[in-house]
This record gives structure tokens, sequence and C-alpha cells, in this order.
């Protein structure tokens, strides 16, 4: 699957421009359309403090249909008062002159310092050029996909294939993370980014419910530094042009299970380009009392700044994984519970189990690091990635100024 | 003040030893002791894995009398199954030799890495040692408060005297903090660890009350990673030595105000010397639409990692402040909010303020950094206090090993 990319489902084109917003010289407008006016589903950030570009995305989004997408990194537009919402719109008007259609049909998006002014001049210049440049081979999507990185070392994309009878379906997505990464999207409301195309026919209730389970699954149980962007986006367009139609529950199960793929990876890709990160860190809690209270534990545990020091220091201190357990505030009997690191049990019925710790922290220095743990108390189940906490993430965060 | 001591307060005599438990020899097992049995209170951490000394504690605080305080650093005896649990009750029977008393009548503790049985043999040995070893002079209050400390760089002590009629009454206390920083202590469930000695006369119901609300505006309200520990406790013991009986609503008002105060200074100890921190970050958010609210937003502003790497790098990014009152889950508008960094607005009414950055970072550059947000909704008021996050504290937890 290595060849798919954004623009692999059929019916879209995309670019992605230097402006002259970000100080790095990469893109930072970019444009994402469909050829005809489409389905669409977005879900966004939970936070009380929402950015420009979201409340007129949360607008734009409600009858279901948009056109395209504009994004532009280096600036979020966000506590930027009555000027930003002014703005915002009028990114979604140069758009839409770029493209031939309405404001109302483009959602727009912004990443990067929080109450700053966006510099319409450039923005405006750099939509134009955004619109000229629209294309539909992979290079115009890796353009886009690298339009929205701000503190990213990475590009990240992802896609996925099925059949629906005859034809063939293809999901695609990218999306940017790196820090202020601890999204809880809700519908109707995602500085994470996502955008996934498809070329599947699906109505847009159906899409967006669709959504929303896959985002829940995938980039909302991802964790950096647990800080609720005020701009997380994550928004599918659906141009139908494969011809096949997400009409029956095997269609849409197909669907799901490729979405949720899609999104799965991308998050994935998140964790993994942690500001500072040298690890994925996956945090499953098995036997939970509830699907709820597992998701509560796994989230208190893969943001645990103990936690995730002892990981960047292959450190089986497990200890802090078990106590931060403790503190999710949902139902927990350690004497019941069973912590493994790697597949390897330390801790069993509230008792220290003897390991060779030299051993395990050896198994701890990998790519992926696995905790698990086993509460036997239901059925409940989550899981959530996180990356380690190093020096760089301060050097990054300390450094990033205003 | 600074000539009161755990000690100043009449009836207590205390000692620390060193007995090989902490690699560093400094002192590791501590006792407090009361001349009589006495009134006493303590509260506990809310974590559902408890340590077994607090399992224990809690049991023997129920009568509301103490004849002492057992205390032991560098094992936590926490996650240590049945043996700990016998291993806890063991350290009371040992101190309640050494001072003729029931097992009962004492409160253990124990701080340090979670996961290891204690090292019986050096317990016996030095809680055997510690009765020998109890005094009443500062030097004795002073090696109590030094075999209570982990990876403290600082001893942590404070002292009020108040007057009662013509009785002069002291409260003193010591602490420990660092690091595994987030407590929330509840009656009657703290590794914050927190020993109050006073001479006046206070019924243990009175005692507990009062405990437990300045519990909740100091040690509650600091937090350096929110990792709320398996141990923490706060203890207070009343010897009545004054002759000052608190038994009216002035009388209470001052021995409660007092208590504040000493709670307040041990806990702004803690902040100053957490894990890595250059500088202690004081955050106020008023006019929320509860006290409640206020203590949510509080302690997400002082928690978020984007916040405290900020405050290291004296970076003026207020962005990160509002999204994170955004995220606390409590009603917040941010159309209607001002905040204030070292009294200087850089946020009003939803719009960025024009400020000189240059001049605002020098002024970050604090041992104290005030953040104030007015919520402009209620009267709802709270402050949190907490420390910048640098690179020690990764270096001190990375390789704090197992």
């Amino acid at each position: 699957m290595a060849e798919l990319h954004l623009l692999s489902p059929r019916g879209f084109r995309a670019s992605g421009v230097y402006a002259g917003i970000k100080i790095k010289q990469t893109p930072d407008v970019g444009m994402l359309v469909s050829d005809l006016p489409c389905a669409a589903a977005a879900v966004f950030t939970t936070n009380k403090v929402v950015a420009a570009p979201v409340k007129v995305g949360r607008e734009h989004i409600r009858t279901g249909k948009l056109h395209g997408i504009v994004v532009n990194s280096g600036n979020a537009n966000a506590c930027t008062g009555r000027k930003g919402e002014k703005d915002a719109r009028e990114m979604c008007f140069l758009a839409g002159v770029a493209i031939g259609c309405e404001a109302e049909q483009i959602l727009p998006s912004s990443t990067g310092i929080i109450g700053h002014p966006l510099p319409m001049n450039k923005i405006e210049r750099g939509i134009a050029h955004a619109g000229h440049s629209l294309g539909r081979d992979e290079e115009h999507a890796l353009r886009f996909a690298d339009a929205i990185l701000t503190t990213d070392t990475k590009r990240k994309m992802a896609a996925a294939r099925f059949r629906v009878g005859r034809e063939t379906v293809t999901i695609a997505g990218v999306c940017k993370g790196s820090g202020m990464i601890g999204p809880r999207m809700a519908l109707p409301q995602a500085t994470l980014l996502a955008y996934l195309t498809t070329d599947a026919a699906v109505n847009p209730s159906l899409l967006r419910k669709m959504l929303s389970a896959a985002v829940d699954d995938s980039f909302n149980s991802v964790t950096i530094d647990d800080h609720t962007s005020t701009n997380d986006t994550a928004a599918i367009l659906a141009s139908g042009a494969s011809g096949a139609k997400i009409d029956s529950p095997r269609a849409s199960r197909a669907f799901a299970d490729a979405l949720a793929e899609v999104c799965r990876s991308l998050a994935y890709q998140i964790a993994a380009d942690g500001e500072g990160a040298t690890k994925v860190v996956k945090v499953t809690v098995k036997g939970a009392a509830t699907d709820a209270a597992a998701k509560a534990m796994a989230r208190a545990i893969a943001n645990s700044p103990l936690v995730k020091t002892a990981m960047h220091g292959n450190d089986p201190n497990w200890g802090r994984i078990v106590s931060a357990a403790g503190y999710a505030g949902v139902p927990f009997d350690p004497d019941r519970c069973t912590l493994t690191l790697q597949g390897a049990a330390v801790f069993r019925n509230g008792q220290p189990l003897a390991f060779d710790a030299t051993a395990l922290g050896a198994l701890l220095k990998a790519a992926e690091v696995r905790v698990e743990l086993n509460c036997r108390m239901g059925r409940g189940q989550a899981t959530c990635w996180t990356c380690d906490l190093s020096k760089d993430y301060i050097t990054i965060n300390a450094e990033y100024h205003t």
C-alpha cells in the first residue's frame, strides 16, 4: 500500500505552498479540494477556548457538504478575538474564489502559535498561489501533507483500500501532531489536524457517526502532553467518485474498519513523532469495569510524567504505572491485577514479582514499549498511545518562543 | 519566628537516625513521640493503590489518639502485598516497644521506591536506635525533618504562634515532597509526608476537621507532576501541654488560621523544591463560577507541561495558559476573561493585548512567577502552586532506577 496517498481516492486535488508564515521554508498554506461539492464530516476540539477557524468550521460543516479545506500552519488564529473570526471567514472566502464556490463550502484550519493575528497579506497571496497550484498526483498530496506540519519531524500519511461489490474504495489521510496533543474531539466540535479523503459514496450523517467512532479509538487515544488544543480538527471528504455506495451494514462495517485502520495508523505516527520522543509507549488496560474506566486508567498511565521519564530511562519502575492507574478515579483493585512490560509480568495480585531488571531494562530499549494492565474486574478494555518524555521536549517547548 | 521548630510546641520528642535504607548517608528512620497519648488527626492519599503503612495508619488513627509516629525513607512499602502490611504493623510494634506503648498508638509512614520489600533487619535496628535517640531540642527536630526526605534538596519546616487568653499556642510542622507530587488527600484517607505538632488542647474531631481544611488549601493545592502518590500522609499531634484549650469559636479561628499558615508555608517549600525546579509558579484563578471550578482551572494550568516548560524558558506564551483553562472541564468564557503574568495584562475579553515580550520575559526570570486569570463569571477563587519543568526533572526521573 506504500503507493497510496491522500489523492489516491478519486475526485480530489490538493496543493501546498510556502507563504512565509513559518520561519522554516516549507509549505505553510494548503488546500484540499473535491471536484464537486461532496459529503463531509468533521470533529473539533472540546476545549472551551476554541480557535477562530474552529468556530467558523463548526458552522460550515452543518450542511454535511463541503467543497474544500484551506489550512495554514505557523499561526493558530486562536485567542485573536473578532479579528480572528473575520480572518478565518476571509480564508474561506479566498479559497472559495480560487476554486469557484461559496465561502460556506470551505472548512478552515490553522495551527501554530496562539494569540497572534494572522498575517493576512501573506495568507491572501498564499491561498491564491495554492489555488493555482492544485494537482492530483502524489507530489501534490505530499505538499499538502507538509503544509499542515509545525514541530513535526515527519510527514504523516496512511491509506487503506477495500472492495464493495465490484468497486474498490480507497480511504486516505494525512495528519500533524507533535505537541499540544491530548485531543478530546467530539461531535460536532478535534493542534491535532487530520484530513481524510475517500471516493466512497456515504451520506453525511453516517459519515459523521463513523468518523466520530474512528477518532475516539485513534486520535482521541493518543496523548503527548495531555494539553487539549484550541484547534484540533479531523475532517473527512467523501467524493463518491468510486461509484461504491456505503449503504449496507456489510459495506458500512468494511468502511468503518478501513477508516479505523487509517486513523489508528495516523494516530500512531503522531505518538512516534511526539515532541522529543525516542519511542512509542502503548498502554493497554484490560479487564476493567467498563471501557470508559479502562480508558481513564490507560490515559492516567500514559500521561504520567513519572511513567514517561521511566520509559525514557529504560527503567522497569512499574510502581509508577500501578500508582497512576490508582489515581484515575475509577474502580481498581491492585490485589487482583497483573502488570506486564513487554510481555514480562512484574506485578500480580498485589505482589511484586521477581524479575531480572537488567534484562527487562534491555527489552525497554525498543521503538515500541508495551505496557499491559489486566484488572480482572470486568470486560472493559482500552489502548492509549504516548511517547517517552525526554530532555528534547523541554528544549522544544522552553524555546518555542512567542 | 526563625527559632521555632517541630519541637517548639511543648510535649514532644523526636529523633532521626541512619539505618542504611537510603544509599545517601542521611537519616532514614525517624520517630516523633508525644510525652503522653494525645489527640491526633491524619489525612491520607485518595489513590486506589495505597501503601501498607497507609492501610495500617488509617486503622490506628480511628481512635483520634496517638502516642507517636514512625517513618522511614528510601522505601515506600507500597505494592508489597501481605508482607508489606505485616512489615508496617511490625514497625508500629517496634516503635511501641521503644517508647512503651501499644502498636495501635503509632502511625507508620514510608516513602521511597515502590514495590520492594522493606529491609526489616535495617528497619528493626533503625527503630531501636531512633527510640534511644529521642530528644527535645532543635537538633532532634532537624534530624527528624531530615529522616523523611528522599529526592528533596532542602529540609522543609514551618511554625506559627498565637495566643489563646493568657496561653501561647505553637503549631509547627515538617514535610517532604519533591516528586510524585499531586496530592489529593482526604479524610480519612497523602509521597507527600507532613507532620505537625501543637501544644494546644484540641479534641480529635475538631482537629480532623481543621487539618482537612488546612490540607485542602495547602498541600492539595501544590502539584509537581500531578502523580498522586500511594503514600501521601499529613498528620498532626496535639499535646495540650500549653494549657490552651481550643474550645471557643475565636480560639478555633485563631488555630485554623495558624495551621493554615504553617501548611501553606510547607506546601510552598514543596513547590520551590520540586524535582528540577528553578522557580515557583503561583497560579490564581478568580471570578470562576465556583471555588471548585477555579481550582480545576488552576490545576489544569499548573499541570500543563507546555505551561511549565514556557515558564522554564521565561516565555510569556500565554496562549498555553488560556487553552489549559479551556480544557479543565468547567464553565469558562475566554471572551470575558483577563490574564496577567507578573501583574502585566496579556489577554483581555478574548483579545490579545500588545506587550513588550522582552521586558515581560525578563520579569518571568523571577523566583516566583504569578499567573492570574480572572474569569468574570462568579465569585469562585483558588490558588495552586507548582514549579517549572526543566531538563533536571528528566534526569532525576529517568535515572532514579528500580
